[in-house]
């Protein structure tokens, strides 16, 4: 059986990760991850859907047991995705998509070279200092900081597949749903069963 | 100002290339490059549209000129791409699609190691046969040596980015025009232009 292909979004904070990946969850038949976290949520969020909360030690214990399929530590919170989850369905044929930021995703790269990476861009820094504002959970000394982050994280761009500007959300979706369907599409070792199919079929003697 | 990117739609005989790119050109901003050929015109085919319909000297003639980016002799029959008209269109940003043959395919991927190559492959075997008999155009000698030609051009898929199987018409529209919006995120040189920007509004002064 064909495995799932694990697609990576990442990208600074405020790029609008989240909602890109909600939608183009609904547009395609993959598997979100949830991920892990030691961060309090948010307004809004729901616990097992946008992560799964958890405390330090709790965070510590899944890591002893080799229990992440990458990690990273964000502004002094613990962030990682559950590994067995992911395996499971990409050995059951189903695409994955990970939601997490650079650090995780390069992390990703190095342990799964096949999975793509896809960086997630604000039109213009204007907009994603907006965007960060706009969210209303962070200090104006929090929002200098993941400025100057972001900024800094750019220059990883170049390690990723693709990089796509999220401006219209739709536009953006529409893109990363692109961007898998067309990795389906790759001229990758499975093609080789399929050719192979062919060659069968000719042996099978109905045509020459 | 960026240029267009080209991509190169090809595959055996009978796989449907041409209905394929007509309906891409439909959902698509992208100009489909017109060939001329010494082939005579199939019944529907259109002169200027389908082709352009040529004699074996003026087909030389531009052959002597350099005016081909690609040229392949197939089944007897001469088949070139116009230069000009191609260098033009991707000057001006457009992206230019090429229906073409294998061996054209290949060379067009030696002259511009950028392009993008896309294999349209038949179902199956049996699916080929039938249409090509459907075609309706070919003697049963035609077609056997068809069929042939296609296992042998199978061979081929490795050296192209994209394979894409022709079942379902509107899948495959659908997956090359995954695959042009795909590319077209790919992380690539122009990237650097829009990280550029960035970091000149940085200097700008109005965020740090």
């Amino acid at each position: 059986m064909q495995k799932g292909m694990l697609f990576v979004v990442s990208g600074p904070s405020g790029t609008g990760k989240g909602t890109v990946c909600k939608r183009v969850k609904k547009e395609l038949e993959i598997s979100i991850s949830v991920s892990m976290t030691t961060r309090k949520p948010r307004a809004g969020e729901i616990e097992g859907e946008s992560y799964y909360f958890v405390t330090h030690d709790e965070f510590r214990n899944a890591l002893k047991r080799n229990g992440f399929l990458e990690y990273a530590q964000v502004y002094g919170n613990y962030y990682g995705t559950p590994k067995a989850k992911v395996l499971e369905k990409l050995n059951a044929g189903m695409d994955v998509l990970l939601e997490i930021d650079i650090q995780g995703a390069l992390n990703v790269k190095k342990a799964f070279p096949d999975s793509i990476l896809i960086f997630l861009l604000p039109p213009s820094l204007e907009e994603l200092e907006k965007r960060i504002v706009a969210r209303g959970t962070e200090t104006e000394e929090a929002i200098r900081l993941r400025l100057g982050e972001s900024l800094r994280e750019l220059s990883y761009v170049y390690q990723y597949d693709y990089c796509i500007i999220n401006d219209e959300l739709q536009d953006a979706v529409d893109a990363v749903a692109s961007v898998i369907r067309a990795e389906h599409a790759r001229v990758r070792k499975g093609i080789r069963e399929l050719i192979q199919s062919y060659e069968k079929s000719i042996k099978g003697g109905f045509l020459l």
